[in-house]
């Protein structure tokens, strides 16, 4: 396989792109694509060299513009196809000659509207000529890093006030990397990522996926160093026994996150006449995922959910969650959705609770705190009781993972028990998410305040407990399989980096 | 029970109001609920009298400070309680003394932590003197038309940078009751409501209920003109018999969302120690839901997310759903869950995909769009394509509701599809919502304009999914009961408004 690592680098990494199709005409998908890879390469941040192929232009953005791909003296690595189906073929035969690694066909109208022949007629070419392609149908690759950035969805749009606003933005670099047949969900991930301040490293829509399948893509992804977690959005998974295998092998190291939808006969149907995918058993589907170690969501919120947590804490060794709140009745539906979850929020060892009895005889805590698990500090909680009590859960070591319910409404808390708790987090290796409920201005901050000291919030107590669900799930996969160990270690060195 | 209402509009819209602790001290609960009624007063929003009471003050904010309640020279309906728990009594018989309708006993310290007794003498000093209570352990009552605010928790926050946010806001005045026992999860929905721009009617927070509970509240509230949906959470329900039979009432013109937590062994353990609470069997607790046709939230967010609906759409009269995306992989995403939720989304009669058809042929919608349902009007979508297939949606009667995605990354759709929709919806009375995808401007922007046009939006195909469920859920109870068509034509009438 390490041939595939290095053709499929060239998606992600290419010393030279050529855009067939590019054009001055603002909108068109063909500018906006070369556009973005001039702006990136006078950003300094794309090193590669970059040609337009275009017989009706002389020169685009000042870079001159070739009739052909066969016209370009230099050689070319990648191809990005924008042109009409038809006559994508020619340009798979030039792509050949020019003896091209690989090509991104953005173009749709193939087999997702049962030009399957036309299909096939570039996928030979391809195989002929040893070439690999992303697509066709699909909104191909964007790299934090690299500046390969084919998405050609206009970045911002005007309201009727005459407002220009931000439609679709590009995440920050970070750690997850999104895989999607859905072109479209793959651009709604972005636009969520970014806007929840979640960074990716790299995404690659699949569409119609004629050649390279999610099997290699996650296969290329376990190598790749940026990428920590892998989000995966499918319809269907085409050769299924390679799929498993290589599904087993990297989440040994890396979580996969999916989203299967066609989950039932009307979602199914739906899909097949969307991208002609054959959904088959939901069933199925469950056991592979089982058997494999991918973390399946529920829901899109639950995909995001969970890879924000897995991309920044520690897997869990146990079921055992301890809970600590400021509020009475959000710390009983985190309760809830944990045990709901298989998740034990079990009565605390008397070692803990006669540590939480001390605190109370010397005043630490309010005298109606209670601390069976939840323990609840009330609503006359102070910073330092966030961080008494996140000491003594963090250091009992029947509990295998924390729920922070830091609720800010309540008078005396100030917006350091953030860092208070993280300070207490950041000397054990145990997982850690965090809630504060609320829209406006200080629940917003005191998330993101989390957030960036490497601590998971959430916006509903269910949703931290979703999130702790998928750390012990996880953790208990790779501990059955022997890779605990060594994948906390390497989490441990690229959280220091 | 018309004397009920009578005693339980005391509490919302006083003739006359005492606060017995009202201090100058800034921070201080007393302080704080003092200080709103004075500026509501202000405002003109308070139309009736304001006595702050303490003897340890002359005049608090320019108001005369009364040393106990008997020495107020006017009659008072209404007393607000924000002192040490061991002094309620003593303010009670001045209370009873005084003639007072109703008390808000906002302190804490009562059977909450085991202090049986002390809770059992307010309540039979109340009962002798006809004096209805509200807590203790409460947060009281929050009118957004009435100028009554007993909120005390601050309003604003300072962050270590000097800067000053919005901690507990207030939502607008809006259709929404919030009833809750617990005042953390209470606060913690104003903060998410205001955030998420939904407005309220009435706030009240239980804390123990020691005299009035939900029932009574629920009763009250069915004859309230200025609430359409009761959001409702609780730990336990006392009055078992009662709550049922006035919830069946109430559901008949009224929706009513639950939020149950406690729902597991755990969680029920949680809920004892913090509220007292004797949870019962969850089970038990479904069946009273399903038997009063309250609708049951399963998580904070579908708790919202129904209310919301159900504020702004007409329930529907069937379970087939009709799905316009202009994205794929969402689309089978809101259909998943659709179905998941026995909803139905089939295929579209003959005679509906006629008029797809036509329009396919008339080049009004995409060659490549699909209409099988859901009608995919693909990334080449423009606001008129969003028109013609909401029309055809809208007149077929074999469609009872409608889910909009409207995905506004893709490049032809411009914000102006809103309206269109939004018009088109206007002429049915057939319930819709919609979805758009993205947390950054565009996105929320979308969003926020289907929400002021009616519509109400969500963040992913599920929750819109999720609602349109509660909405058929609802319709049908409402039709097996049969009051669907008054319920409707109230519904409307209130919309004219």
């Amino acid at each position: 396989m390490d041939s595939t690592i290095e053709q499929l680098n060239a998606f992600f990494n290419p010393r030279s792109v050529a855009v067939v199709g590019a054009t001055k005409k603002i909108n068109k998908a063909g500018h906006v694509i070369f556009k973005n890879f001039v702006e990136n390469k006078r950003r300094g941040v794309l090193k590669g060299e970059i040609f337009p192929v275009n017989p009706y232009e002389d020169s685009i953005l000042g870079f001159t513009c070739y009739p052909s791909l066969t016209k370009i003296p230099e050689e070319i690595e990648l191809v990005v196809i924008v042109v009409p189906a038809n006559i994508v073929p020619q340009i798979m035969e030039d792509a050949a000659t020019k003896k091209v690694k690989a090509v991104v066909i953005i173009s749709s109208g193939f087999s997702e509207i049962g030009k399957h022949e036309l299909e096939n007629k570039i996928v030979s070419i391809a195989k002929r000529a040893g070439i690999r392609i992303l697509g066709p149908n699909c909104l191909g690759v964007y790299d934090s890093k690299t500046g390969v950035d084919m998405l050609f969805l206009p970045e911002t749009k005007i309201l009727t006030t005459g407002e220009e606003v931000i439609a679709t933005p590009r995440p920050l670099p970070g750690k997850m990397a999104i895989v999607t047949q859905s072109g479209a969900f793959g651009v709604a991930a972005l636009d969520y990522l970014a806007g929840r301040q979640m960074g990716i490293s790299k995404f690659v829509s699949f569409g119609n996926k004629c050649d390279v399948d999610e099997a290699e893509m996650l296969e290329y992804l376990l190598y790749d160093s940026e990428t920590k977690v892998i989000l995966l959005y499918v319809e269907d998974i085409k050769s299924g026994r390679k799929f498993i295998e290589v599904a087993k092998k990297v989440t040994k190291r890396k979580p996969i996150v999916a989203i299967k939808s066609g989950k039932t006969a009307a979602g199914a149907r739906a899909a097949a006449s969307h991208t002609g995918a054959m959904a088959g058993s939901d069933q199925i589907y469950n056991a592979v995922f089982a058997q494999t170690g991918i973390i399946r969501a529920h829901d899109m919120e639950e995909f995001f959910d969970t890879g924000k947590a897995l991309a920044m804490q520690p897997p869990a060794v146990g079921k055992n969650i301890g809970i600590i709140t400021d509020a009475g009745g959000p710390g009983v539906m985190a309760v809830d959705e944990c045990e709901l979850k298989r998740l034990n929020v079990k009565r605390f060892s008397d070692a803990t609770i006669k540590k939480f009895e001390k605190l109370k005889e010397e005043g630490k805590i309010p005298k109606f705190a209670t601390y069976l698990n939840p323990v609840d500090v009330t609503g006359s909680v102070t910073s330092e009781m966030f961080e008494y009590a996140a000491e003594i859960l963090f250091q009992d070591p029947e509990i295998h993972g924390v729920i922070v319910l830091g609720l800010h409404h309540v008078p005396a808390l100030q917006e350091d028990f953030i860092d208070k708790v993280a300070n207490v987090a950041n000397k054990y290796v145990k997982p850690v998410v965090a809630c504060d409920i609320g829209e406006t201005e200080m629940a917003l901050h005191t998330r993101l305040r989390f957030d960036k000291l490497g601590i998971p919030a959430y916006p509903s107590p269910e949703d931290a407990a979703r999130a702790m669900n998928a750390l012990v799930k996880y953790g208990l996969y790779l501990k059955k399989n022997g890779c605990l160990q060594e994948y906390v270690e390497d989490f441990l060195k690229s959280k220091q980096k």
